[in-house]
């Protein structure tokens, strides 16, 4: 494969070293990267679109930077309905498949608005989106190897990870930074705790129990995979034994990708991941988001602006350019006060982004060091996907944009061309920040503006200050802002 | 499950008896659909749409009888992908995971873009979509059965349903109309016809040649199911052992939909499916749709006017018309002259639809009989889903609305609310037309419509008629039409 990779200096923060690292791919240019995914069995909230955007943001700067990244990012639906437990096993048993509950119809109906989500905030799709529930039959092959090789037991139909002699020749705790003596029972088990030879040791895969809907036949029962399985198995099947990076939010750090480095390690002979990669979590107005606490929001509550704790609706690119403000590893605190703040940045992006395109070059110009503002955000890109830092890079741009709009400076045409590049592969490219609503009816907006700007002028013209008056304030009630400039009449949706 | 039902009198051909029938659920008010998905291997087609729409108009017209609808359509997605076997097996091997063709990642491609285009199409996701490759462990269940049960038998590691014996007790044909005796060779074999002990015999589960990508472990080989495995092993994990409606495109009534009766009915002890409804064929110019033919054309093509044999770009809306305009059991002949008669009845709908909005009830109304109509309306749907009947009601509808605009007649306020019912629910309920890019910036172009309606208004009072006409012609180039009425102007996009 014939593949031109940009120069570029990466270096990614590794959990595992605890610090930044030269990035360098095992088989470049392909990158293997794997994301978990969501739990399909409620509607995408903020900490959904975290990882999302920030892992969005790392697959747009690899693929910029000349790399063939396969993403994939699985779907975990293997969930824990169960049937009415009221009705018995033999009323439940005599039921037409139709009229008990369907999980996988709970998945469908989630995923298509988890995608719908993810489709507002720009977050392009992944390469594969595996569904653990369409790969119990590579979950069930692993768990087989972990026992042949004796590092995993089987107690009354369930197979549960042995972590202490895992501990023996490896390092639980390797990712965590956690000793296995200091810890205590934390695992997220699913039921049966009593069965395990130690409270460290996870289900790899669990009997279930008759009110259980979701089931597969296996060697050991009917049942279903342990929660960890399913990264492992997925990542392995598509990436391989060892792979480039694996991402996911600060929460799933311990026990999820611990017992995942466990299992694959043990499986394929070698640790599964080069550079792991954790964004860190959101609160609201200070606090750690939770039902109990009546602060948990969907994105769809965001978006209208329907929860009572939002003093108005935040648009999807509003939320997207908000969580690029921060760099992924720092905490973000969502408020109204940043939403708005971030809003209003956005906006000012956005209007540069359109001044841009009316600017002409000029023959006097004074170099204004566009060329230094592009390699800068490079450069910030190559610091950890430092994204705060691009954007303080881009606001240097929109000054110089304002400026070059109102006459007291001027480009040449090289620095205006580099100032394009920079919008197109920085703003909409890699950040993937793009007007709200681009896909729709741009093109008849923009020509209906021309006429309604025109006939203000003529009104202007014959001193019929009533109209352009009317015209204007019409136009404010559309939320739409005219200015009028040294190179004409210019419009913008406030 | 308390659940109004409205009163309905549906027949459904039924494609075993040859004719129409009267439709009873088995577990009502519950209804359980399949109908075949795409094979998600290469972009969606004309072939794709006409029973994503027909099976859509079906969906949607069980629950708006107050059904509830479980409704699913799978993803074909287990594909025959090989590595280049110019390499060898050995230097395939070795080679890493990421530089090898990976067929999911083609699949998840084309999948995401089959769900754009059927968005644009206006077809409402069904409630389950299982993947093939999701379902290998139900499918190796169901084929172990068949072997238990007699009906099948083994070689050389892979496994084939019995034709023969299947069909001394059974007729194998019900279907088709086909006799076994008349049958010649002409089943979907994917490799190894002699491995067979009748040609009419059909693969189960096939042993995958080296070279071949997507596998699994089974009982029997490393390999895959054969086609027609996944649809019985789906519709009965999802729907029951026996299920209502099955539908398709009438090139799948065999062998694959003869196949799905045999297997299904000998593993689960009864016919699998109550009502069989196939969807008729679309031709190009009169032709068979083929690539040899240079007439193959996918959807996108068709929405922007790419393909040589089109005359311009056809909207996702237009394209929907145009396949609900022929009843589903007609075959439907593809032409620009066809096209454009679509396009152009469509534009009159939805033109009536944005009139209807703007009448007033009048006092002195004569009756109009919108309540005919109406129930002309769900006679149609009554009567097997005739579609072009429903809108051959709707032109009636029309010319009353055009006439009521104009003046010529007047509406009652029950009538005008009949009228109001018969769009929303037969038009973008039913029908599920609605206008083009209506999530777009609607309010936006109506508001700067109304100031430059208000502005043309002005000139037109000032005789300044230069200025109106500019205004005309400006949104002529807009494609924008303005309209003078007794009741003010109005205006549509053309």
């Amino acid at each position: 494969m014939s593949v031109t990779l940009r120069q570029h200096k990466l270096q990614v923060y590794n959990t595992l070293s605890r610090s930044k690292e030269h990035f360098k791919p095992l088989n470049s240019p392909h990158i293997g990267m794997y994301v978990c995914g969501p739990t399909v069995y409620g509607d995408a909230h903020l900490g959904h679109a975290r990882p999302a955007v920030t892992f969005d943001l790392v697959f747009r700067y690899l693929a910029h930077l000349g790399f063939k990244v396969r993403y994939v990012r699985n779907i975990t639906d293997v969930g824990h309905l169960e049937n009415d437990a009221d009705e018995g096993e033999d009323k439940i048993a005599r039921k037409a498949r139709l009229e008990k509950l369907e999980p996988m119809e709970v998945v469908h109906h989630y995923t298509v608005r988890y995608h719908r989500n993810m489709d507002q905030l720009n977050v392009l799709r992944p390469s594969i989106e595996p569904h653990a529930s369409g790969h119990v039959i590579e979950q069930i092959e692993m768990i087989s190897t972990l026992l042949r090789k004796g590092y995993a037991y089987e107690v009354n139909g369930s197979v549960y990870f042995d972590v202490e002699r895992y501990n023996g020749k490896h390092h639980y705790g390797v990712l965590s930074g956690r000793k296995v003596e200091d810890l205590v029972s934390n695992t997220r088990e699913l039921a049966g705790q009593s069965e395990k030879r130690s409270s460290l040791d996870f289900a790899l895969w669990k009997k279930a129990e008759p009110s259980h809907i979701m089931r597969w036949p296996s060697p050991w029962s009917d049942g279903f995979p342990g929660w960890h399985m399913e990264c492992s198995a997925m990542g392995c099947k598509y990436l391989g034994d060892q792979f480039d990076i694996h991402g996911g939010g600060m929460d799933l750090l311990f026990p999820h990708h611990e017992a995942e480095i466990a299992q694959s390690t043990i499986a394929n002979g070698k640790a599964p991941v080069r550079y792991w990669m954790h964004n860190n979590m959101i609160t609201i107005n200070g606090q750690k988001m939770g039902k109990s606490l009546g602060n948990a929001m969907s994105l769809d509550d965001i978006f209208t602006g329907t929860h009572p704790l939002l003093e108005k609706a935040y648009s999807p690119m509003t939320i997207r350019f908000f969580i690029l403000m921060a760099h992924y590893r720092s905490t973000l605190d969502f408020s109204n006060e940043a939403l708005q703040a971030a809003e209003k940045g956005l906006r000012k992006l956005l209007a540069a982004a359109d001044t841009l395109k009316q600017l002409t070059p000029s023959e006097d110009a004074v170099i204004q060091g566009i060329e230094n503002i592009l390699q800068d955000c490079y450069t910030a890109m190559d610091d950890d996907f430092n994204s705060p830092m691009v954007i303080a890079n881009l606001f240097e741009a929109v000054r110089i944009i304002n400026s070059a709009k109102d006459g007291s400076l001027r480009l040449n045409a090289q620095e205006l061309k580099l100032m394009q590049q920079l919008f197109e592969d920085f703003v909409s490219g890699i950040l993937g920040i793009i007007p709200e609503g681009a896909a729709g009816d741009d093109k008849l907006v923009d020509g209906l503006m021309q006429t309604i700007i025109e006939l203000r002028q003529e009104a202007r013209q014959r001193k019929d200050y009533a109209t352009s008056d009317k015209i204007r304030d019409n136009l404010a009630s559309l939320n739409i802002e005219i200015k009028d400039g040294r190179e004409g009449t210019s419009w913008q949706v406030k």
